[in-house]
């Protein structure tokens, strides 16, 4: 961009702050109120501007950007529609805190109170999912405001920023860059917190620590280690967690699972529970016979930090206060080497060819519910790699997380595992996976069936002679293969263990981007 | 069903208050708090549930049925996210004045509160699109509640209704079936307002009327072409309409342009200008140099009727005070037989196919955009059909209002025409429509831009050497008929003139559902 700052349109000078503040990256699906921010991003090689043909899957991208590069990326999404499509990927990614600001086209200010047939509520429908909010109502305020909005997002442990652009505000002159602005200062715990929560730890009684975000990666992980080394306490994180690295030779953080009760019986085999960055345990939906708090009221609950404070310092206080020097004494895992399935494929199956082939750094992006769960635990004796899970239950997350983790991380292999429910919300993202050349494998868990409502008719007590028509995705059943090519992507089938393993071998030893429906 | 009213559920209350009512169809994208309507509903022949892959095609296919029934369809959607990603189509229904009531799971209430990974704020983002919102927060209300939700969504010209439904609001017993109730009744303009109409429209003055919604299908399509036959008055509608009865022995309506200054020349050939159902003609975005409102200061306006008003019985009873009895002066439409064009397939190619071979009541579903503008005016000349516009602007209307369509009238065959760009966003509609055996033949206008946006850049003086990255659909070029078999829909792709005449001819013939890709 080589633009006067005086002759500065608010489009340009928004521009101007997103570099100032390190932004790089932008996942947008346009229309006619944002017409002159595309034209300033398209002579602007230092952000890549990512094209998505739902909104969905641009929110979606910039939480798998935010969740790999700690900074956000920008979404642009075009009035109240616009926006509302890219909601439920905005609740993922506020439930797993990453950092994201929205860019927001609005009717110009002058336009907007007339009404008309594309005039709907956007306040109200950006307020109800979004951390920060402004409107810039001129061209001189959107530099400032859209520093405001970045700021907002990388503060209290990362948050959803939405910045609305009402066009007149985007095409007029006047526009002045915004200066970055240091991150609200999140809270560490207080010395004499650090204190006893290091005297519970050290009791002699048994001890858990529940913990999640900056203590699943980085310095945080090794902080939670070397505590588990010195005191021996038992480190758990939430069954929907942002980002964990995970493999061999990391500490195994155990999921404590939030259907059904089990969570009850892990945990009461604790008489302490630290809280780390999380709130206590919560069921996933409220049921009739069921505690809907996961801690049983023999275990002694601590909170020693919040959400929005700051975790991993918390934890690197607390590794030096209980004196850990290194992680030898903590149980990590091995690398793993399971013989291949055979037969008819399985979850199991899928779990052994991943655990064997993954190679190292790479990201899995995991949605792949209900179908995939038996997956899940062969991956911790796989080479160390990054997992990115669905935080917020708002199904249609890893195909878009993915894309925004291949463009966070160019060099990384990134594989998705998706369940065919949640895969068919987002499907989109194949497409600018193709364009973008993404090296993304795609695991479709293909189940045909919205597996945890049947699960969960049982847990509710409600019998069925067959599985209910509205779970059912059979009839027809969906081809992903041909999904996949429709959108550019490299499509397989694989209805066995020998297929899989076979076509799974290939796929993740090359570049992608790639899509195998395991038929499970 | 076969309930004893005191052992009712919640959620068997709301299914007996539906069929009392006279529900007869749910688009449903069910989870976990909706496992015991779900469980109601199976049992139950009178409503058809059908499964949409996405709420967005959920809330287009009830807006599509509501359109063509002029009753309300369900929705059943699930939480804040679930309920977010039906918001744009209900966008579309809310400015179609379609009545839908939306049934929205939540939490159950005392889950809820506590917070946890799935909780969002439902009412926040339900309240900025719903004319109509309410939870029931005991099984005792939901019956009174779901009937007045029904009431709500049939009263002041068609509204977009939710009631959320709490887990235990539906599992607990207590369930009461409500009583059927009246619309609100709806206000025809009074007497002196309709004598000063009549005297514009025979002052000898040049007359125009802008109406919409009902005055352009049944009854009300009827006055107005009395009206225009005994004064001489033209009629227009707005760009965007819900639904039209078109073709030969019709009167036309006039679009009136939202997009650039033409509406003000049209417009400006009149001295007056009548008003009913519909406020006065807005651009569809503001501009830098145009007028935002699309009325001529030398025009004088008339406002005899708003959108929540009788607008049918408003439009007979001034037919009535003109005196018209017949249909004799007013021009019609005249059945033509267009030749079939040969080479290059255009959007005027398609058009001349639709013309000839659409069958006599077949259903529209319209979302061509710019690409398929120049199909629209030759259908003018086909065989009387129904039209349903793209109503909001949020594209991704037209497959699932063809799946709305097609259940509400599964005798008729609807013709969905979907540009490439709005139909990636809900493509998901496919597969529903191959479940539901629906007979559906979608043409995708292909030509692989945002074509509005681009058209929009001249408008507003952008200058660009080349179709912005982020505008431009290519690479890769989506393949539809892929996309369509990956959902069970049979597909073609069509390049030429005479491969679409071809195709086309052969599948409008016979049953769908069918897709023909036509690159244009």
């Amino acid at each position: 961009m080589h633009v006067q700052p005086d002759s500065m349109t608010g489009a340009e000078s928004l521009l101007a702050t997103l570099l100032a503040c390190g932004g790089d990256a932008c996942f947008a699906n346009p229309g006619t109120s944002e017409l002159h921010l595309v034209t300033a991003l398209e002579s602007e090689p230092r952000i890549r501007s990512v094209l998505c043909l739902f909104e969905g899957v641009a929110t979606g991208a910039a939480d798998g950007y935010g969740r790999m590069k700690g900074k956000p990326a920008a979404s642009l999404l075009h009035l109240g529609s616009g926006f509302a499509n890219g909601w439920a990927n905005l609740h993922n990614a506020r439930k797993a805190k990453t950092p994201v600001v929205n860019l927001v086209g609005q009717h110009s200010t002058s336009h907007l109170p007339l009404g008309g047939s594309q005039v709907s509520d956007l306040e109200g429908v950006s307020g109800s999912i979004s951390d920060w909010l402004k409107a810039s109502n001129a061209a001189s305020e959107v530099g400032a405001d859209a520093a405001r909005a970045i700021r907002a997002a990388v503060s209290k442990g990362g948050q959803v920023a939405t910045l609305i652009l009402p066009g007149d505000a985007s095409w007029e002159a006047g526009g002045i860059p915004g200066r970055p602005l240091a991150p609200e200062p999140a809270k560490q715990a207080a010395g004499d917190r650090i204190e006893e929560a290091a005297r519970v730890l050290t009791s002699g009684r048994r001890a858990a620590v529940l913990t999640t975000g900056p203590s699943l990666a980085g310095e945080g992980r090794e902080a939670c280690t070397q505590i588990a080394a010195a005191t021996g306490a038992a480190f758990f994180c939430p069954s929907l967690y942002p980002r964990m690295e995970r493999g061999a030779g990391r500490m195994a953080f155990r999921r404590v699972p939030a259907w059904g009760q089990s969570a009850l019986e892990i945990l009461g085999e604790f008489d302490d529970l630290v809280l780390v960055g999380t709130e206590s345990p919560i069921l996933a939906f409220g049921h009739p016979e069921y505690e809907s708090v996961l801690v049983p009221d023999t275990v002694r609950t601590f909170r020693l930090a919040g959400p929005k404070d700051d975790v991993a310092g918390t934890m690197a206080a607390l590794a030096d206060r209980v004196g850990a020097s290194g992680v030898g004494g903590a149980s990590l895992c091995e690398r793993t080497a399971p013989s291949l399935a055979e037969g008819p494929l399985t979850a199991e199956a899928i779990g052994r060819a991943i655990c064997r082939f993954l190679p190292e750094g790479a990201i899995v992006s995991d949605e792949s519910g209900t179908g995939g769960a038996a997956a899940y635990p062969l991956a911790a004796g796989a080479a160390p790699h990054d997992s990115l899970y669905l935080t917020g239950g708002a199904i249609g997350q890893a195909l878009p997380v993915a894309l925004g983790a291949a463009i966070a991380c160019p060099d990384r292999k990134v594989l998705c595992l998706q369940a065919d429910g949640g895969g068919m919300y987002t499907l989109q993202a194949l497409w600018s996976m193709a364009r973008e050349r993404c090296d993304v494998t795609t695991v479709i868990f293909s189940n045909r069936v919205y597996g945890i409502l049947v699960r969960s008719l049982g847990q509710y007590g409600i019998g069925t002679n067959r599985v209910p028509d509205l779970f059912d995705l059979s009839n027809p059943d969906l081809d992903w293969a041909r999904l996949a090519e429709g959108m550019g992507v490299e499509g397989h089938v694989c209805n066995t263990s020998e297929d899989f393993n076979r076509v799974f071998e290939d796929c993740i030893g090359r570049k992608g981007p790639q899509l195998i429906e395991a038929v499970v």
